[in-house]
């Protein structure tokens, strides 16, 4: 049996948290004169209520000694406890959403997605717009501390990777979660900081600053207007929308060093030297496509190129021009760059670069061993050898990306949806990308068309996207749950 | 330097071979009256003549000895080589087909893949119509020959895996290839046989029958109308089609044992047995689909279901119902379907079953060790362990097809045409199965309507696809021509 007392009691601490922080969506409506203020104060009370409670359930289980396992269930419980409370004021506020859409709209802010079945977002009430930000705010230094301290040591996808040398026994996890934690924090916070007086000084209002800021750092992606960052028609915040795009998808333990003085130590990493590769490349290739296909010219071209492309692989998901309407020089390009993603350790989804190398270099020396079967061709990344192990679990993680990725996308095709908007939903969900494409959650639309049973699937996918499909799914296999 | 000389020679006979059998739609021509049956009899000439002086330039070479270098060379070589002869009929005789599509023609032919860029195959002379489906079971026979003698040594995505115990030296390829080659070339011949009495039997002319017959064991597709199978509007018709694009589904070597009296192989085979569960689960679903969106009821819907199923992971490409005007319910399975394919050592091209099989083993055992770090759990196939470099080239093959698919899906979109068409040809070249989806290369269409460097593109992938990929793409390796 596995000892639920730990979890319960860790997930009662993040409960509180939570609940602690709906006072900020409490205080912005009643400056507003909203009264949706109401609401926030009493989810507030449920949530810390129910935090504590656990707490005091929990707290006699030995905390500090987390074993495998039970790391497993803790970070996929906290993502969906956490969601359903979260999911609270969007039931009982203005917007008034049925529980699945509340519960999709909070799994979404949880896990950065940034997909949303809000419409009309430019009359909502400013509390559901910055508990929205606020969601992936949370949800984002969440993804961090659980890919520096947890993944590595469950070894997810090969992530093992990134397993500090000093300590490696899984006892010692939370410790050490604890510690890094605290630089990553001040990090998360002087970036969202700096974010939002960038947006306010280039013209957002302070509000809108501070929201957008959190949807940026986090690679989120909820905006406060239906035309997400296009609202502002402004370059400049397009290009600082950009600049803090990337921010949030670099490895955040590199800031640390960084801020320790070892500026170089950013750029000489491979994985962020694969991820600023790739996303020139893609946005020469786009702006080649605009050129050529006449559809915008110069700096234009470029600045469009440059921010849908970002926007994309970062994760995040915002919108400054509709690409949709580029017709097909372009839509595949923005489909494959769906699957790709940005950095590990940052707040990005998707395959992650580190990935992407390590399959072009298993690629290259599998056609090697194809030509020579008694050469030694071992797997590079950044220069170096890796383990067999870690091969494996790449290339398995890629195989059940695009996996999940399938079935899910044959489901809501199933269901009675066109291809383009079945196979993009369920990609954009799975890789916390946010809009689809098509016609129906295209860019320029949103998931309020979707029927329940396809925003359940999809809140699923958000989920086992943002927490790197092993740690969800291995809870369904019976051997979990065995001994 | 590779020594080019035994290459030469086997080409050089592979031609002679090619050009004879071109007196076959030249004697169909002169007994229909056709004017093109000179053409035909000029090509023989010439591909005649190329073959013999290939074949005495070359056999002063140790044919007897090829290297696994030479065996990579000859393979790609000889399916170049060999449609680029193949595809003079068509540029010379009443289709007047320019090279570039002529080329493709031959390619698909060889490669049994059945995408056409042939309109209008009603009012064609019947030596163009048998030319096409002989280039189909040439194609088929060449491609059982190497995935049984050739492509175990090569181990290529995994094939290693079917490398028969007793002799696994390269340098022995060659003899066994030629024993092994007559055991299977009568198998070949008796299904081909079978397969044109029985549509004889049920209502197609001679000639029809003939040709549909090598289509269908070579898993081609090919047809005669433009209506293909439909044009019969026969379900007995397209009965003996499944059961016969089955036959050319399964594995050869296995007829061969169950000709020797070992019957009960065939089922025993964990590749033969997971290949028809899925056909059966897929051909389930579509049923399902069909009736539940009021498409089809019973037997008919029961038919169609099996029909498109078969026709699709078989590789095949026949058309019996357009499953296309089906919408959203169907086609993203359909979709699916043509990455599938059949067994390994069979004419159908696609991943193939035992990749399937070991790829979902691998999945399991890689989300067991994610739980129990020391444990031990090895990948299986057919219930028995398999070695880690089987595991890691199926995993290459899986993650390298996928790639594949992508990549030219991408730049036909690029050109200008929808996703449905780019990624559907881009799949049905590279799993040779022949038709596409949507309004451009869908069922009722065909590859006409698609320009020049588009078919080149597709050529290519079909050729890539047939020869599994890395047999291939070696060849573009720097380190594979050093040395």
């Amino acid at each position: 049996m596995i000892d639920l007392r730990p979890i319960a009691a860790i997930i009662g601490v993040l409960l509180a948290i939570l609940g602690t922080t709906m006072m900020i969506p409490a205080l912005v409506d009643l400056v507003a004169g909203q009264p949706d203020f109401v609401v926030y104060a009493a989810a507030a009370v449920i949530t810390c209520f129910v935090g504590l409670s656990l707490w005091l359930a929990g707290r006699s289980g030995e905390v500090q000694r987390l074993d495998l396992r039970q790391a497993f269930v803790l970070t996929t419980a906290s993502w969906v406890m956490l969601s359903a409370f979260a999911a609270i004021p969007f039931m009982w506020a203005q917007t008034d959403l049925p529980f699945v859409d509340a519960y999709f709209e909070a799994m979404s802010g949880l896990t950065t997605t940034g997909a949303t079945v809000i419409t009309d977002l430019d009359h909502r009430p400013p509390g559901v717009l910055i508990w929205r930000a606020f969601l992936h705010w949370y949800g984002g230094i969440g993804i961090i501390v659980l890919a520096i301290a947890l993944l590595p040591m469950m070894r997810i996808g090969g992530m093992q990777l990134f397993r500090a040398e000093s300590s490696d026994k899984s006892e010692k996890m939370l410790p050490r979660a604890a510690q890094m934690a605290k630089g990553i924090l001040g990090t998360y916070l002087i970036l969202s900081l700096a974010c939002a007086v960038a947006y306010a000084a280039l013209g957002m209002s302070v509000f809108d600053a501070v929201a957008y800021a959190m949807a940026t750092i986090s690679t989120g992606g909820f905006a406060t207007h239906d035309a997400s960052i296009g609202y502002f028609n402004s370059p400049a915040i397009e290009y600082a929308a950009v600049f803090f795009m990337l921010a949030g998808s670099l490895p955040f333990v590199l800031y640390v060093r960084v801020l320790a003085g070892d500026f170089s130590r950013l750029f000489a990493n491979a994985e962020v030297r694969l991820f600023l590769t790739l996303v020139g490349l893609f946005t020469l290739i786009s702006t080649l496509q605009q050129v050529l296909g006449g559809i915008a010219q110069g700096e234009t071209a470029l600045r469009q190129a440059l921010f849908n492309v970002v926007s994309i692989m970062s994760t995040t998901g915002f919108v400054a021009a509709d690409f949709t309407n580029w017709g097909p020089p372009t839509d595949a390009l923005y489909f494959i760059l769906l699957f790709l993603g940005a950095c590990t350790g940052s707040t990005a989804g998707g395959m992650k670069s580190f990935r992407i190398a390590i399959l072009g270099s298993a690629l290259v020396q599998h056609l090697k061993r194809v030509i020579y079967p008694n050469g030694v061709f071992p797997v590079l990344y950044g220069g170096k050898p890796i383990g067999d192990d870690v091969v494996a679990s790449v290339l398995s993680f890629a195989f059940l990306y695009l996996a999940s990725f399938m079935v899910i996308g044959i489901v809501i095709n199933g269901l009675g949806f066109d291809m383009i908007t079945a196979f993009s939903a369920s990609i954009t969900a799975v890789a916390n990308v946010g809009p689809g494409l098509g016609t129906v959650i295209g860019p320029a639309q949103n998931f309020a068309a979707l029927p329940d049973h396809v925003i359940w699937l999809l809140s699923f996918g958000m989920l086992v996207g943002r927490l790197e499909l092993f740690t969800v799914l291995v809870l369904f296999l019976p051997s979990f749950w065995r001994r």
